[in-house]
């Protein structure tokens, strides 16, 4: 393949580097079904080694994310002409002391959560697979 | 309810506030079910009528996305206290000519894809339902 200096490039990701761009936290957006259809939305999330985590109040998430497939994502610029993303897809558990170290490793977490509300219920999405790319049109 | 200056304040979007920050186009994700796993794919889309498209070259976007329910999500900050999103929800379809005048105004729009390749195949979302939120934190 020949490409000028032009011609946006597609970069894949390795599993570090998703990595590393998950643990930046902050606000990413997670995907589930409910009632027959694929729904967004954003949540301000950390990474707790093996699982993304967030905070939620009762409601769309809580009832329709424990239990259930999920995906994830995150993305960003680092400058003008480059774009990232990166996907994760797991299942999606509900946080509780059913857990056991895992519930203590992730209660012990700090979520900066930017919308009101309690949030009392946190979830977490186990990677099961890792996605990510990365897009530069040197323009 | 009573709320401090310091708390966190949730406001609805009604439509035609949802409809004008769809119109500021850019990048946006798809959220779509494959294989029985919601994924997320960040695109670059167009607002047309009541289509929210995107071009795509074959892959998992225009396999699983055709005649399928999909959601449609942008977020974005007003300012470093203020964040919102919108979320689409419809059916998606790929833009052929079997959509007469839908394909003629469709394809008369311009979208500016940041991604190589010819992204041949144009998709979209049709409009069947449409919220939005923004989150003011007074810090």
């Amino acid at each position: 393949m020949t490409t000028s200096g032009h011609e946006p490039v597609t970069e894949t990701l390795d599993v570090e580097e998703c990595r590393a761009l998950l643990a930046l936290r902050g606000m990413g957006r997670v995907a589930f079904v409910a009632d027959g259809f694929p729904m967004i939305l954003p949540v301000n999330y950390t990474l707790v080694g093996e699982w993304i985590v967030f905070r939620t109040d009762p409601g769309s998430k809580l009832d329709h994310l424990p239990l259930a497939p999920a995906a994830f994502e995150i993305d960003g610029r680092d400058d003008q002409h480059t774009a990232w993303s990166v996907v994760v897809q797991g299942h999606a558990r509900e946080i509780t002391t059913a857990l056991g170290d895992t519930y203590a490793r992730v209660r012990a977490a700090a979520i900066d959560v930017l919308a009101p509300g309690d949030k009392a219920h946190w979830i977490g999405i186990e990677i099961e697979r890792i996605s990510g790319r990365r897009i530069a049109s040197e323009a």
